[in-house]
């Protein structure tokens, strides 16, 4: 493995791998196996748990990090190619990135989508240059196609209460915003759900279909591990008998957004806040999953935050195992 | 003491303690005493002192901080209990606190008033939520009520220049500003002055009390440790043979503002500057002490500030010294 | 060497000295040679390649840094002497640069000039209080008046292709610009060329004249060191048989500013951006230089720095190799 940006880049068996590695070295954390590591962090886009996790798995492996906000402190950045640049960014990524690539040892990278076109998101440019002219290996810190570091740490977080992951019902389920959102963190758990050989149910309002290619991608995946990928309009449908209820409010983006402005939006799909209701729909002992930053009341009702079967700041704290794993193999050139 | 956010974390004893090792560790600093330690700090507010003396103390005793400042890099962050999320703030601090706390050994927090009410201000919600939920010990870097870490930066360096504190004349004087600011450092000064024994005297026009509770607790330090607690609108009585002139602007909070618009405000109390005259009616041999960042000539005159009387560099140097061994008693679980 | 902000800290035989040492580290890198140092960083303007090659070689030195940004995070500063403080800076140089020096080994600074008058930026006063109140070595990372690090790490770039910098003709071209900019980056590459040797030619249009001090400091230089300073209008008469193109935009202060408004200026000056005929008029094995960032087909064609003449990128790595030799003289208290 070069670089980290896409699930693509582990495949099934890979998922699998990594996931019993973070599993093993959340007991029993190894030591300075970062020592003398430099990771550069390049964020496009504000950051919370990506930011302190990646830091803190640096830290804690006797490296260190960079961190770089571009536009703030950092100038902003240029990413067309061939532009005229008379306008407000006075450099271009394709001198940042590998200037960059010459002072560490490894670059992370967030950036989202511009969210006007899904189209133009999925492909995913920017993330592309990176791997182009970094001249290190490149880990994402979600871009505007995938947050795979957020699939394997939602992943870690289901293996840890359910054990095996083949053929366990799981439900990603769309939840309300006052915005359209990137479809970076529902593409990754599907990603990673369909590779571990759970049943993944999709269930979300007309209008607010994932990228069919990764559709399809997550479907070569389950058809490699066992697993299976069903979408469905109907919330009942997708949740009975769910072990895992991932919620997630996402796109699409604005140029085609049905409904329109923020309260209208958020008026039309009142049903699907996820309440106490909702997850009485799953099984029994379900867990409830959310990638985090969650916007309480409107996506999640607080019920459920707060309730017995959140799991989501063992979650978020998984963040942490997955990627300390993942920049070993990146930065320590170990194969995966 | 499990997290440091107020002097009563401490108490009388506890004061005596902290200052006794930082005068001890400035003559002769500890090793790595943090090695391996990770402290995660949180700006809701700027800062210049207390983010590099806090991030000094960590790397130098051989661990490592991690620096989020709220709105900036990081999403900006919900605090009312119960919101609909539907506004600017994508992530609660619900979210927020207990996921910090998973990746660092302790939290380091700054967060300031609204300065709309001054009860709602002195009731520190924020600081009272980490304090219940960051799962790891949480130290103040000021909030809205008191900033613990300044008090014992200032009393160090009233030990430094007259040895014992006990029964030692000092005097907290307000000084005007064109805004109405926390009260978090005269409060600190107060409690902590008040808890090593001083003679506290507090001079201010009329309408900028400090909160009634804080001087409660600083008249209870008072009758535990031989001091005393006053108060005066006339700088003459609480100057006259005083050893320390501390000098501050503070509150009150804007609804309920004397005086109304700044210039005005400022004129209504042009003799509060604080100049070389003010200075001379103090003790011949006293110090002049301030938090920084001053205003001057607006808060404090030029000749003040650049006189030999003037010991603000080394007060703040001292917020390094306080804040090691404080950090030590928080992430080494030492006897306090 | 006390302080390192302008060539003049080092001299001829010391310019001659670093780059010796830079070139050896570069191919040997030293062991961990800042073991227990602290760096702090102050920037008043933005930055990338400057911050992270800074932060790289605290970091990979075994050392370590702290970042401020000031009215990001950090309090705005003023640094008027005299002022009245009731604007938008809450805190003045005068304090927070002794203070800063408490905390670290060294302080690294990087802040440009105003842009309203040349003469002024020249003064260079804020660089000028850092170095007297510090109290700890000052490095500079630009100022309004020089940008010393840049200068050194383009005549290694030089050293690296050529060998011996004596007599070698170098050529610094103006390029067009929306705005102006500041001339720290000019003048450090003709005072460092002209100290190692080199026959600088430099070519701009009437109008844009480097400061008439640095002119001369480059021609005493230049005569000590074998070297020479020549400065035409005509872009032919600079390149002709010259091994170096260095493409910068610069200046002048708004307030004098020929042509006015941004596209006017660029249209008038169209025949400056640099293109491949540009570069076809210099030496064949020609070298292309620039400090980055650069505005792609406005200054510099795509053509010129994605050609194979282009060493910008290796340019800009050299800025880590100069400044941890650079360091470790001023926090080792090496002999320079």
């Amino acid at each position: 493995m070069r670089h980290f940006t896409r699930i693509a880049d582990l495949d099934v068996t890979g998922v699998a791998a990594i996931l019993d590695e973070a599993l093993a070295w959340k007991k029993h954390p190894p030591g300075a196996h970062l020592a003398g590591k430099l990771l550069g962090m390049v964020f496009f886009n504000p950051s919370l748990r990506t930011r302190a996790s990646f830091e803190a798995a640096m830290l804690r492996g006797g490296g260190n990090a960079i961190v770089l906000e571009v536009g703030s402190g950092v100038w902003k950045l240029e990413d067309r190619k061939g532009a005229v640049m008379d306008g407000d960014r006075p450099e271009h990524i394709r001198e940042a990135i590998p200037v960059l690539g010459r002072y560490v040892d490894a670059l992370a990278v967030r950036t989202f989508g511009a969210l006007q076109d899904d189209a133009a998101d999925a492909a995913d440019p920017v993330m592309h240059v990176f791997r182009e002219l970094a001249g290190v290996p490149v880990i994402s810190m979600e871009s505007a196609r995938e947050h795979p570091c957020q699939g394997l740490a939602d992943l870690l977080t289901v293996r840890e209460n359910f054990g095996d992951t083949r053929k366990l019902p799981v439900t990603l389920i769309w939840a309300p915003h006052i915005k359209p959102l990137p479809k970076a963190v529902p593409h990754s758990f599907l990603l990673t759900a369909a590779a571990a050989g759970c049943e993944v149910r999709i269930a979300h309002p007309p209008g607010f279909e994932l990228h069919p290619e990764v559709l399809a991608e997550a479907r070569l995946y389950a058809s490699q591990s066992g697993g299976s990928v069903a979408v469905t309009h109907q919330q009942q449908a997708a949740l009975a008998g769910s072990c895992v209820v991932y919620a997630k409010a996402w796109g699409p983006a604005t140029k085609n957004a049905p409904g329109g402005e923020a309260a209208a939006r958020v008026a039309a799909h009142k049903d699907w806040l996820i309440t106490g209701k909702t997850l009485a729909m799953a099984a029994k002992d379900a867990i409830f999953l959310h990638c985090l930053p969650v916007r309480r009341n409107l996506e999640v009702a607080d019920e459920v935050l707060d309730g017995p079967q959140s799991r989501v700041i063992d979650e978020a704290e998984n963040r942490f195992h997955v990627q300390r794993v993942l920049l070993h193999k990146l930065m320590n050139g170990a194969v995966c």
